[in-house]
């Protein structure tokens, strides 16, 4: 089966996505613990000063859904949300072919 | 120094993506034998047909341009170029700040 892939755009507020990125790089070590979790980066795009990029690999969509019961998780995003400038747009859902690296 | 990101799409004339990501996954063996190289994912985006999605992460963007040189990867470009609907939109750059999997 084909892993599950996400590549999304998190939009913060003027002058939060220093603040926002530093919080989802903390998301990116407690989800890396959960199961079937391939890869999480969490990157800028220096073209939208204002966003943070997420891209993650997953043995399949419901370990990347299970990820979000992860100690810890919950109140990360909670932390998140108020830096966001607007409803977070939903990813690209990507499913892996194949290729190298993971 | 923060590794060198690309998400990309490349769009084949129609019925043509499965031909296309199947050059890709072949390009992903050789480039992935590239210094520098940590990441290169071919993926589908099942909202767009027609589209193969490449995502790369490189310890620089200087390795990354030297991979062309790698042997056997301009053949392979050679190969995906007839099948492209267009040309080739530029990836979106990213700067990894971090997180888990590479």
């Amino acid at each position: 089966m084909n892993k599950y892939g996400l590549h999304g755009k998190l939009t913060a507020t003027q002058g939060n996505s220093d603040k926002l990125a530093s919080i989802l790089l903390e998301a990116a070590q407690l989800v890396s613990t959960a199961k079937g979790c391939r890869l999480y980066l969490v990157s800028k795009d220096r073209t939208q000063e204002d966003a943070v990029l997420v891209t993650e690999v997953w043995d399949s969509q419901e370990d990347h859904d299970q990820s979000l019961h992860v100690p810890g998780v919950r109140e990360l995003i909670s932390q998140a949300m108020p830096l966001l400038a607007g409803k977070p747009e939903k990813g690209q859902v990507l499913e892996i072919l194949g290729g190298a690296g993971i």
